[in-house]
């Protein structure tokens, strides 16, 4: 890269999967990247484009020649354009590419624009026109010639999908129309019972559905039962990627950004990064306040007792600990649709069983270890009956909020484990010097 | 289910996907499961017993005659069979059902075996034979005629397999032959560049793969060159759904024992569940217990100023928030390969700073709301000073313990968030104490 001559480098690339060349890109600078861009040919390059980060891909749209941009979307899948423009920002720079896209070829803006119209995020934005149709009262053999026509375009050739106009009527698998006789018409073969997706299916529902059913792809019907596309389950690949790493970010207190979320590790910026973690930090830090507000309260036995102190990490720590493996295992179950809303209450019941068992458990550690060191007969019993009420309301804290995030309609995944734990702080601080004000003589 | 009649629930199970089948069924009492199997026609009931959870599949195997079983699992493609058959715990019983398959199908029983001699978790588990193979000399026409054979067996058509021998010479898409002219020899069509995978690699490297070259299917080829099989992208779908469950488990200091991962969240036993998370409970609630003693040694500081114990909960939280927001970026970075050993510096001084500018951030709100709070300028400027330090202190050991993790070659998604939350309470209580020593008078 260091050399001008660009021969050499057009030697190496040449071995390289589009995906590999991307992946190079987001790590170079801007005039680097760009020029590795240029060199490419127009295939290789539209490939890459399809693989780059949104950042990259905004910077090289930005400053490449427009007429070669229209040329690369021209090579690409409709969806995949859609996805491509969609990721730059501005809505005058998205008008000037379709614009030039329309120039070269009218249809494909055309669709675009068509899919431009769906929510991000939807089965509707994922899809591609790009399937094999063929028609009901054609036979078997007249379907492989079709098969032939379409051999430049579908995205998949595993389910074929029979039209009556625009309506999808039937699909049949490649696997079917090899086993049949050459003059079976494709009505008796297709299957009827048609399992199809709605354009404004959230994507997470979507790749759940090819997940559940192992689907290769699923036909999207509009209200009128026009067949607008079909979901591939390649697309449904990346989504899975994509929502963990959005789960898991959220699960852990951090604002899941697309600037933060999509970009590798080490291409966001770090005020980027600064900005997805402060928010909750903050939050978090107002509500831990609370702990300040109740140990003042009970300033009075912290003076006496000086030894309550030392404990309270260790049990708030415990509560927030069991809560973060309650809240999690209740989150994941929601997202596979496990526990649905009329659960709550057996949930609810279950969890605080789980915590009350385990509460249990390490009381008894607690217990024994606290005698051993010679804390004396009252504290220790403190010590462990609070172990045993601050797991069991640690675990129902952490089915309880997710629980009510999904009544309220908030996305449950953003009831972090450091919420949880956030909550069990203050109320856990309330049990103990409760617990400690009923069994120690010195605080009466 | 309450009427002794099968003819009823034979009418309502027909018109269900054998996933939604599964789903009821895993819900349902011993009794009433192995009921429905009963009923349900061979095909259906092969279908059913792969999208069984283990615990019901492994009651079903148990119960069920063999002859029945022998029948039911030579429907199943090799790979299912194998992975359905590991799930049986006892090697007797394994073999068992295996001498029944061997009785009926002595080669699908052998290619069982075959698939068994694999570990658990790797591309020689995932794949299966059944992939279109075609041969080097062979036209594009007769290919289409070979298509047509492989018609019952193949699991897709989207790949095909040029193989010279039992060597995998060259790979080619459908979409290839269908550009192809008749006379066209597949040596001319194929590529021979191929893309392949070990049969020992782990699945979620071939999950990555999948994900990130867009692949539907990949070659699993031998040492010597011989292609044993093929694994599908919807096998890849399943194991990252697997893989988030285990990741986001041990995320959450759960041990990630198969019986709990793998069921669905009402059918694994409490004492089961209790099992998977007291573990982890119990360590780090024994880390925990550094705390009390870091407290204890500062008893003088705490019985002088015993507002410092009101601040205890509110900076060890915070640090454990923050950290927890570090180990989760890290760990899922490090999964998608985006971090690397070689990097651990670049991240450490990247997190390290990230801490630094959130800990201003969070410092100058605690500064500014201690002072409001009337808690005088000494105490404000020590709740601060931790805030920042502690901050930037558990970034730094959120970075550090699973980069250090991965140098041990310990699994780094076993460094948890409550790990990290209690690695930070006891180092940041003595950063804590310390600064509050250093600068409040009473102290001295």
């Amino acid at each position: 890269l260091r050399s001008p001559d660009d021969a050499p480098l057009i030697a190496v690339l040449d071995g390289y999967h589009p995906a590999d060349i991307a992946e190079v890109m987001e790590r170079l600078d801007d005039t680097d990247s760009i020029r590795v861009f240029r060199i490419l040919d127009l295939v290789r390059a539209a490939e890459v484009l399809d693989e780059l980060d949104s950042d990259t891909a905004r910077y090289l749209l930005d400053n490449e020649v427009p007429e070669r941009i229209a040329s690369l979307l021209d090579i690409l899948p409709a969806d995949d354009v859609a996805e491509i423009v969609s990721e730059v920002t501005s809505g005058e720079k998205q008008e000037e590419i379709l614009q030039g896209l329309a120039d070269r070829a009218p249809e494909d803006a055309q669709d675009v624009r068509e899919l431009l119209a769906f929510k991000p995020g939807t089965a509707g934005r994922l899809m591609t026109d790009r399937f094999v149709s063929l028609a009901p009262n054609q036979s078997a053999e007249s379907a492989f010639a079709t098969l032939r026509s379409f051999a430049d375009d579908a995205e998949t050739f595993n389910a074929l999908y029979v039209l009556e106009g625009e309506r999808l009527v039937g699909v049949l698998s490649l696997r079917d129309l090899l086993r049949a006789r050459p003059n079976q018409r494709l009505s008796e073969l297709m299957i009827r019972d048609i399992v199809s997706i709605p354009a404004d299916l959230d994507q997470e529902e979507v790749a759940r559905l090819v997940a559940k059913y192992d689907f290769t792809a699923l036909p999207v019907v509009l209200s009128d039962g026009t067949m607008a596309g079909i979901v591939t389950v390649d697309d449904v690949v990346d989504i899975l990627e994509q929502e963990q790493t959005e789960d898991i970010f959220k699960q852990s207190a951090i604002h899941a950004e697309p600037g933060v979320l999509n970009a590798p590790y080490f291409s966001a910026p770090i005020w980027r990064v600064v900005k997805s973690r402060v928010g909750w930090l903050i939050l978090l830090f107002v509500a831990e306040t609370a702990t300040s507000s109740v140990l003042q309260h009970f300033e009075d036995e912290l003076k006496r007792v000086v030894a309550l102190s030392f404990f309270i990490p260790l049990l708030i720590g415990t509560g927030g600990n069991a809560g973060s493996q309650t809240v999690s295992t209740i989150i994941r179950a929601m997202a596979l649709k496990e526990i649905r809303g009329r659960d709550a209450w057996r949930v609810l019941l279950r969890e605080a069983g789980t915590g009350l068992l385990l509460g249990l458990l390490l009381g008894v550690i607690a217990f024994v270890r606290s005698m051993i060191m010679g804390r004396g007969l009252p504290l220790s019993l403190v010590v462990s009956l609070t172990i045993v009420a601050v797991c069991a309301w640690a675990n129902t804290i952490g089915s309880l909020v997710p629980l009510l995030a999904t009544k309220l309609k908030i996305d449950p995944a953003l009831v972090s484990a450091p919420l949880i734990a956030t909550l069990v702080d203050a109320t856990g601080l309330i049990i103990y010097l409760n617990i400690a004000h009923m069994i120690l003589k010195e605080l009466h």
